[in-house]
């Protein structure tokens, strides 16, 4: 607990001279003293989508210092939209306004928002300062930490981007009030993964509180995302460029990526791809021997327990997942890496399963 | 002199981990021994221009060993083609391809080829490897060292990009004898600027050695080349990311960047329109009365022994110029900020001109 009003957690994201802090709590957006202290210069962009602006972006451009010099962006909303031409909207606005190097982006929305105003800052003029304020459950947890940016490809997703750092995330716990239900279970996908990768005691505690998280009770929420964000905070320290342990963050993305870009971006939300996919991922695991049915079984049942789904997508064949998996980053040369359980907890990075053992799981794999 | 047979001189810029060597000789493309040690994996594409395609593409994939998945891109030629649209190509053609993040890019070609697919190497997957093989005389002087990457934009000149390092840089020096005479100049007004910047010994030794270089003398363009590159990695390894006394690059910058975009990319060269900018840059620092007369008329006639302007474009006002230098990226929040001389061979930033002399010097300043 820190002493500033309103905010219950404060973490740090330790990345030497790119470090920056993450306040989670309730009331914060319209808290000038907690964002003007980010600001590089005097120059603010605020970029949203039309979902978000008319819940948040007034009430947080009034919290702004009048003497600054404050633009608005407001994007459509949705993973369809994660796109250079919209990221050129951006930079645009931008140019047009005349922003100089110490200009500062502010993203106001999901990860959608967050991706690609951090890729758009990253980009702009080779690099100015942007601040977090994710406003769901699944940027609130995930995309707050690891400075991934970027846009997808019709040939991939997040496949043009960035490595850039915010100088802050806001967290406040307010917005997921007027988050959809849907959205809620997507962000609890994310949430759980950190559970499978390298916590066993947070995915007991998962199973303990669900009831509690599905209906955004704020200090069971809070801890959530604090525990979730301390997590991903660690590896991310560890490798920030993705060299090595920070792939054991995409445990359920390579099946999860293939059916979102299968689906066409958009139609299955990214957290019900990655529960989905981290399904999937389990029962590989439970089919090479290293995790036992029970383990798997409990495994389905905690994603399940968040409204989320454990089948693939009707319709989408073997060849269909293998084609979108091969592009996957993770890749090296030609062979498919994997993430999997070698226990509930702990998450390890595989380039040796035989690929008739994959195509078979694949082929045999529930759909709807 | 290194050992190594045709590589007259080898540099090392030095930036902790992203270190890279600069080589420099006669004869390099289509050497596989030079090249293969920087390659990342085992899928590498080259992009080049219309114009070097017929050249040299073939040379320097036939130089490539016969394991490696080789792909090309040509791309149109010319600053005007310097766009986000062109990177995509260069985007697309790597999706396509399945190329993933242990690729490998070539540049082959002049600054424009450089910066684009320096800026498409570093967002692709956020980051993969590149090499430079610059073929022009500017492009080896100066986009070789530095890693700055990125494209122009409507409203301004390299607004969207990135700082990223090449693995190698390649300077064929054969490739000089067949870059027509009027960008053989434009490279030596970037020459040029470094002795202005930092080095009067190398300013002198300019004026001794201008005709040898419009020759093309292998040994003296060799030497020429060594110390532009020598000067600018100093000044790039005090300060990556142009904080503070890589400004001093921008000598003749801007005003040059003004030119170029008032007059359409293309039609200027940039090397031209530097020439004009750094005349601007030496007669404001003579009316400022930082440099002599005398010292202000050596300046204007160095810059056109190498056959550079030394007049602005007939036509482009004074408030052409101050528009399109306010959204210069030296500037911090609303002031103008200019690199002048404080004498020759010596360099520094000012925000201190007071606009109404600026005004008066872009008035009076001849046009042609």
């Amino acid at each position: 607990m820190t002493a500033v009003e309103g905010v219950q957690r404060t973490l740090e994201v330790a990345l030497g001279e790119r470090s920056y802090p993450i306040l989670i709590g309730t009331g914060l957006v319209g808290r000038p003293d907690l964002l003007t202290p980010y600001l590089a210069g005097q120059q603010v962009m605020v970029v949203t989508n039309e979902t978000i602006a008319p819940l948040y972006l007034a009430r947080l451009c009034d919290g702004l210092p009048d003497d600054l010099e404050v633009r608005t962006v407001v994007l459509p909303d949705g993973e369809q939209y994660k796109t250079i031409e919209q990221v050129e909207r951006i930079w645009n606005a931008l140019l047009e306004a005349g922003f100089n190097r110490r200009c500062t982006l502010i993203a106001l929305g999901g990860g959608v928002i967050g991706d690609m105003v951090g890729y758009a800052a990253a980009a702009y003029q080779r690099g100015v300062a942007f601040i977090q304020v994710p406003t769901t459950l699944l940027s609130q947890v995930d995309s707050s930490v690891g400075g991934k940016t970027g846009v997808n490809h019709p040939l991939g997703k997040n496949m043009i981007g960035a490595f850039w750092q915010p100088k802050a995330v806001l967290v406040d716990i307010g917005t997921l009030t007027t988050l959809p239900a849907r959205e809620l279970s997507a962000g609890l996908a994310e949430v759980i993964k950190y559970g499978f990768i390298r916590d066993e005691t947070f995915l007991a505690w998962l199973e303990a509180n669900m009831a509690a998280l599905r209906r955004v009770e704020p200090e069971v929420i809070a801890e959530a995302i604090a525990r979730s964000c301390l997590i991903k905070a660690d590896i991310v320290a560890e490798d920030e460029t993705e060299q090595g342990v920070r792939a054991l963050l995409n445990l359920g993305h390579t099946f999860g990526h293939a059916i979102e870009a299968h689906q066409g971006y958009g139609n299955w939300l990214h957290g019900e791809a990655v529960g989905a996919g981290m399904a999937m991922a389990a029962t590989l695991s439970q089919a090479l021997g290293w995790i036992s049915t029970e383990d798997c079984e409990r495994s389905l049942a905690l994603i399940e327990s968040a409204d989320l789904p454990v089948h693939a997508p009707a319709g989408m064949s073997s060849d269909d997942f293998l084609a979108r998996m091969r592009l996957d980053k993770k890749n090296i040369d030609t062979r498919l890496r994997l993430v999997l359980l070698e226990a509930l907890g702990s998450a390890c990075v595989s380039d040796a399963v035989p690929p008739d053992q994959l195509t078979s799981l694949l082929d045999r794999y529930p759909r709807r």
